[in-house]
């Protein structure tokens, strides 16, 4: 029999939620149709992927017709940024995005610069993790055209002001978009609150399966699509629908407005709490990195000196604890964070570091067993670091 | 109860294989790990995705690493020819494919002329559907850096001479691309065979789930990402991996591996060639599309004279009977479908097609049913233009 893992990983990728996948398996099973047919069997596909749009539309409070399903919010992201910059008008446009952004939202970002297709600003944040509203404003330029912002880090939970810089750039008349994938589970995603253009969300980081995310964009602005072909999704997402992980999407982002969501959330963050005061009571040379406050209710983030954050979580995972050592997409590379650096921690101390991310099934014991385990595995790697 | 349907259009989508299923249901259930994490959750959802890419590498005869996994064949075709262009040293190459390919390659390369980084000629076509090799010779010029052809058509069924072909190219040192998502289930696969340098799969038209496509990039030729950011599928393919479909799609790549598929495609065969028989004998005015011998052996496709193809698909659908005018992706353009107007046919006419594509569930009495219903269908509606 498997052993019992402790997950407390859900920043990398979350369960599928029970009733999430009961209401996949039969667009897995009988209801196989592809929506574009014209048949009863692809109507019905067809009619499952617009009830998930209008989950997804009341979630994020736009028109369905608002609503593009993605493969994910990798595709997302670099729909958002490649294809509003694609309708911009000759010149060079200028864009803004900050230094800890996910690495699709960079690189999407990288790609422009090194095509010449636009001048990239990238904002430096404070030892907290957050965008200055006064940075974003100084480096508005006339030509600025979009600016790129997450909701949430990945790594260390960083809130930012959304709804602030948001107001500030809709009066500027430049575009928005923000990466709400960590947000989605905690915070208020509607984009009339947050006055945005495009928003990313990734299904999997919800209690949905992977393969879908999505763009919300923002009716009348132009977006040029990524994948061109049979025309679905209005044109602006080719490529037959992946029916099954929509409906999982639509029904997980269902869930993410039940009423009983706020007192797990609660659960989540004094579980959270627990986990913070243990850790820096428990583990000398134990710092947490990131804001106390402004921060997501389920991520606890720390960096344990003169210890590797790749050893320590080997070392968990031995012992039936997942955890990471930032965030999943670059965890095999043996660089420091980016978002690390950009706090300002030396590199030789960010490769210490340790993530964990809490979700709606960890249970007090786990944060028992985890201040229970982690203390002792610290001080292992410290002596063997020592001999 | 729902009614039983007869599902004749295996060429828009396949139901997934059961065993299929089996072998994702783990992968959607407790091995929910991120293929990028660290932890053993993690790698065990990495080392399916690998064990998938080894049945997708020995399906296609080549190196895993030669072996991406995308959302879909749209993903696939567009990475393949925006992604080889985008590696080619500066100056305007020139590119080749055929006016009868997927949307997702002619609107490819149509962003490619209109973004003015290549020159693209679209090879046309005799009656039957097929490119001549003599045309790709001739049209090839000093600056010919990529051909794209398709190995078997999604309308028509007609087979192209891809090895043939291929064998020409590699002489004049032009990169080769085959869209080979129709072509799968039934002809010979193996890269070192057709002598192609990209070729593209999909797993729902394979009997396993929509969400996961296959592009095969031959190694050391350059090639660009799409899709940028956590540097997934080596660089080539950022964002979580859909681990599930993946897990389905080598599932289903080993099933076309197996023996019996060899006696499956006869009796596909055979039955199709009853079906065509059977409805030229019995419907006045039907006329077979495409070549008799040189074509998938599911794919029956007809025009009808004086019958909108739509209203004979909208009609068998209330008769509990699936087929489709054409592909799915271009279903509900009421345009003229452009791989009939390239074999010549009128407009017109050209709207009066439907397509039947049997598949391994097929059986001899929905033959049967459909060659009892048909005749009456297409005379009630003849009946109907007539009033």
């Amino acid at each position: 029999m498997k052993k019992k893992i402790i997950y407390l990983d859900y920043g990398a990728t979350t369960p599928i939620d029970k009733e999430v996948l009961a209401a996949m398996l039969p667009y897995l099973k009988q209801e196989y149709g592809n929506p574009s047919s014209l048949h009863s069997l692809g109507q019905s596909a067809m009619a499952a992927v617009d009830k998930a749009r209008m989950s997804v539309a009341l979630f994020l409070d736009c028109s369905p017709d608002e609503i593009l399903f993605t493969s994910g919010a990798t595709e997302a992201n670099v729909t958002a940024i490649h294809g509003a910059l694609k309708q911009m008008p000759s010149g060079k446009p200028h864009v803004i995005t900050s230094a800890i952004e996910h690495e699709s939202v960079l690189e999407a970002c990288r790609q422009l610069e090194l095509q010449q297709k636009a001048d990239v600003t990238y904002l430096g944040v404070n030892g907290q993790g957050k965008v200055q509203i006064e940075d974003v404003e100084k480096a508005l330029r006339p030509e600025t055209v979009l600016v790129s912002l997450q909701y949430a880090n990945s790594e260390i939970g960083t809130v930012q002001n959304i709804r602030e810089i948001g107001f500030l750039l809709r009066k500027q008349g430049v575009l928005f978009h923000t990466d709400a994938v960590q947000a989605a589970n905690f915070l208020d995603c509607r984009v009339s609150e947050l006055n945005v253009d495009f928003l990313s969300m990734s299904s999997h980081k919800i209690y949905g399966p992977k393969g879908a995310g999505v763009l919300y964009h923002k009716m009348h602005i132009p977006l040029a699509p990524l994948l061109v072909g049979g025309g679905q999704e209005g044109g602006l997402r080719s490529g037959t629908e992946n029916v099954a992980s929509i409906v999982g999407m639509g029904k997980a982002v269902d869930q993410l407005s039940f009423p009983h969501l706020n007192l797990i959330n609660i659960k989540i963050r004094h579980m959270r709490d627990r986990l913070i005061k243990g850790i820096l009571k428990k583990v000398e040379g134990a710092s947490l990195k990131g804001s106390l406050e402004g921060r997501l209710p389920n991520n606890a983030h720390f960096t344990f000196e003169g210890v590797e954050g790749r050893d320590i979580v080997m070392l968990l995972d031995q012992k039936g604890i997942a955890a990471s050592t930032g965030s999943a997409c670059s965890e095999r590379s043996q660089e420091p964070s980016h978002v690390l650096l950009a706090l300002g921690i030396e590199p030789s101390k960010a490769l210490s570091s340790v993530r964990f991310s809490l979700g709606k099934y960890t249970k007090e014991e786990d944060i028992t067993k985890v201040l229970k385990v982690l203390p002792p595995a610290i001080d292992q790697l410290r002596r063997r670091a020592v001999h």
